[in-house]
């Protein structure tokens, strides 16, 4: 008998079907010619231009030198000129750059630079900024300017043309070859919290198979169709520049849905948006959630045919709840930026469809099960998968076909990332009975006192409870004795300011020490009432920079 | 700037993440351990125990010889047995044969033989068979048993036990190695109406491909969650040793339904099936549906949760209707043995929910909408795509990651199907304005007639609506003058026999030319009323047999 496998080998070029991202296009090309793309309240147009203009948009930037292997950055809110960029420029055979505008401006040049962007399209509100960090640029030969509204713009650079204006006059049709699918795709860059910005790439098959894998698993694990359908009305509200906002406008566009871009975050036109066009589909961190159902306007619109989809951090459950209470269909999903981003969902189970929402909550706020092909584990320190029990806590470790090979350029960083034959998280968490995965906290926020690992994000979740209290972070520091010991930093409400002291909220951990929720160890030696609590550039937590200012606030006594 | 595309050159093993049956596992793996898989009345399990046998089966196997590149052939009717082997074999590196046990013994030894054989599993319906044709095998070197019901057995053959037997005393857990995604995983033989049967073969990638993309397009697409979800339970009708059942038997396991093996075909024994484990979700040809809706027992059985896909030959409107009448979600599916199948489904458009039954049909009788990834064209003859308007007819073409290279060992007649790039179907068809593909004929079966096209299905269609006919079936015969001219032969329903004369036929159709439904060409020449109408293995009308029982007939006046 033969001993190995039987490879396939190509006898027939024809036979040859790479998994590239123009594929993609074939279902929406077929179904939806006359479904909407909406930017704001600044364009409209039907998917039989947007799809015209895909064209337009490859031979204008042909025309400006973009060829296979080049690099296009693009420094822009959300807009349809993002998706026209998300498909045109990899249909190219060149590689997007989705540049991370919140980042400071050394950091920018430095992605720019080191991502070896050719062409670089800059929405108006960035044109100051890129005159500034422009002398610096190394691989940079042309730039277009984004505009949202025609007109007259005073600015040093020498600009190739305006994006509408250049698309408007390039010729039609564009014959998009056939390449190997493990071309580069996209790039983006990471802001971690130490030391330069990491880059990650992704390439064409990758995004392909986290496209159809996840819509799959979106679909077929929830049950009563509230995954991702094609009456759905979709406007993302994470970062198109980040993740290639959650990888979701590549499956909105395959099944052919509404799709509506916001723009810059703004409360209220997000909340116009979703009243406006419908939208029954998003997906963002939990403080743009808490942001719009705590803002004025949010509270004159009808929430209740809005699905949304929670990353970036964990869902507290008393945000869960009070989107729920507002007829929101909220859970949570779980990525990084590392792994396309995608790993799992926090779906209902048919069996859990009936229950009440306090119990729903819990399973809301897990980070869910995997989506197909996705080899997700929790491992001890030896690398050894832990029991499904809820509760034996360890490293989560993953395997799928669309994680990053490592961080661009950057061998040694990436080999902290992938060991083992595993991409390791960073993250920590335990799998339940159900197979439902939670993540406890990022193995370096994990605060160990005595001996002891106590969550950052329990701590906060309790706090969170707390009527007075709007936002939590919990910290460790460095404490002579045990190591480190918790500390929590809480933003109160605005009609509880003044009314609420230290010691109330400590009584209020006691409560959960009672209840047997945290041990004794775990309850924070000080809770400290601050007006904000600092963010990274992308809205998460920015445990970094709070542990140095507890440490100079404590410090003042 | 660079000139050709950016190729992600592996530097680390662990990134490399092959598309293998294997990773299908990993979601029901976490979420379907307490879920079922009945077959028949006789055998009832968990996935939790289904995922063990995949590793006692690969064990058992191993200790027949079978390893990388071996191939098992399996002649079983639909059972829990082969959804084992459809995991366990290719996960071992090796190839499954589903092999035809519908075909002609000598068929059925050459396709042993051409396929190579080393392990054959065999149901002991077939045990008599398989003692005749064994003299005449070149590779097989065991044969094991497949017993329903424990009990002595009398054979001629050396047989290297009972299946059940062998892997209740298998050893537990097999490391099933990660290998190339383009390793062949399954192969099996289409039926042509001419010559040999021909051998198709798929690789791991393909069908992983297929698996996800029609569960991405079969959810996303069709509003409602009328796709496949969590909570169905699946039936599979159409037999899993034809093009794996349609794949849907790893979609189903994929997403961890309950899934029903119904084993031999018996209408009662389905019927009671549907009903006792109240099953939502099934495909089947048109011929079976017919059987079971015509069958006594089906009267009494609530059909009003069941969704059925169809395939394998049209669905005719009026078999479309008497299954809506009955409350079953009927619709279309379109592929063939040569394309994994799944290429389109006719799913209704979110805008045509709300029609009516009368309004729907015509599109649930359509061949569908593509599924993600699939390039499907309707051509002319210099391999133009035509407009999609309705009726430009012309051949299919289709490119996708789920095609045949070829037919195995068949060099000559692979180039029939791949040519300009293109897998050409055989099918003629057209596309409306809304995307929607339709068949109207086997290229080979259009009737021509004094230059004109005339669509066997179109003659079938209509005199399908008359209410005496049960059954029917268009085919040119030759014809001196014209070419060729249409005949018709119907078998009529049992109480209507003598009661309808050849004439009556002919005026129906006549009603349909003044309709402007058909041209007066296209008015039969004979309308034969048969006994039965002559079918192949897999249940398609077998029209060159007819062709020649029609000229036989006809010469005898």
């Amino acid at each position: 008998m033969a001993t190995s496998v039987k490879v396939i080998e190509r006898t027939r070029s024809a036979y040859d079907y790479p998994l590239l991202i123009k594929h993609l296009l074939h279902t929406p090309q077929r179904i939806a010619r006359d479904q909407e793309i909406v930017y704001r309240d600044l364009k409209r147009y039907t998917y039989g231009e947007f799809m015209g203009r895909i064209g337009k948009v490859a031979n204008m930037l042909k025309a400006l030198g973009v060829g296979p292997g080049s690099t296009v950055g693009v420094m822009d809110w959300d807009s349809h000129r993002y998706l026209e960029c998300y498909f045109a420029v990899p249909m190219m055979g060149a590689i997007l750059h989705t540049v991370n505008v919140r980042l400071a401006p050394e950091q920018i040049v430095y992605t720019i630079n080191h991502a070896e962007d050719d062409v670089l399209l800059v929405h108006s509100d960035f044109l100051k900024l890129v005159e500034m960090i422009q002398p610096e640029f190394t691989t940079v030969k042309k730039i277009v300017l984004l505009q949202d509204v025609p007109g007259e713009i005073s600015t040093t650079l020498e600009l190739a043309g305006e994006y509408e204006d250049l698309v408007s006059s390039a010729s039609e049709g564009y014959d998009f070859p056939d390449f190997d699918e493990n071309a580069r795709a996209t790039t983006f860059y990471t802001t971690g919290t130490t030391g330069l910005p990491k880059g990650v790439y992704f390439s064409h098959r990758q995004l392909v198979l986290h496209t159809i894998s996840v819509l799959a698993g979106a679909n077929a694990l929830k049950p009563y169709g509230v995954g991702f359908r094609s009456d759905d009305v979709y406007m993302p509200i994470t970062p198109m520049f980040h993740v290639h906002a959650w990888g979701l406008p590549y499956a909105a566009t395959m099944i052919g849905v509404k799709q509506v871009y916001p723009g810059r975050y703004e409360p209220e036109m997000l909340l116009r948006l979703i009243e406006k066009e419908k939208v029954t589909f998003s997906h963002c961190v939990p403080t743009i959630l808490h942001m719009l159902l705590s803002h004025p306007a949010s509270k004159e619109i009808d929430l209740s045919s809005w699905r949304v989809i929670i990353g970036g951090s964990a869902l507290p459950e008393a945000l869960c709840k009070a989107a729920l209470d507002r007829g929101i269909d909220v859970y949570t999903g779980y990525g990084m930026s590392e792994t396309c981003p995608v790993l799992t969902l926090a779906h209902l189970r048919p069996e859990m469809v009936g229950w009440s929402k306090d119990e729903q909550i819990p399973v809301r706020c897990k980070t869910g099960l995997p989506v197909p092909l996705v080899d997700i584990h929790v491992v001890d320190p030896e690398g050894k998968p832990l029991p499904h029990d809820g509760k034996s806590t360890g490293e989560i470790v993953v395997r799928c076909p669309w994680l990053t090979q490592g961080y661009f350029k950057e061998t040694e960083r990436s080999e902290e990332l992938w060991h083992g034959g595993w991409l390791h998280t960073g993250d920590v968490g335990h799998i339940d009975e159900k197979g439902y995965l939670k993540i406890t906290d990022r193995i370096k926020d994990v605060i160990k006192t005595g001996g002891e690992w106590i969550s950052s994000l329990d701590l906060e979740n309790i706090i969170l409870k707390h009527e007075a209290v709007s936002e939590a972070a919990a910290i460790g520091v460095p404490h002579e004795k045990w190591g480190e010991r918790p500390v929590v930093l809480v933003v109160l409400k605005p009609e509880y300011r003044g009314k609420v002291s230290e010691e109330d909220l400590r009584n209020f951990y006691m409560d959960f020490v009672d209840k047997g929720v945290i041990s004794k160890w775990g309850v924070p030696d000080r809770i400290l009432m601050v007006d904000q609590i600092p963010k990274t550039s992308v809205g998460k937590l920015d445990k970094k920079v709070m542990r140095q200012q507890v440490i100079d606030l404590l410090k003042q006594g």
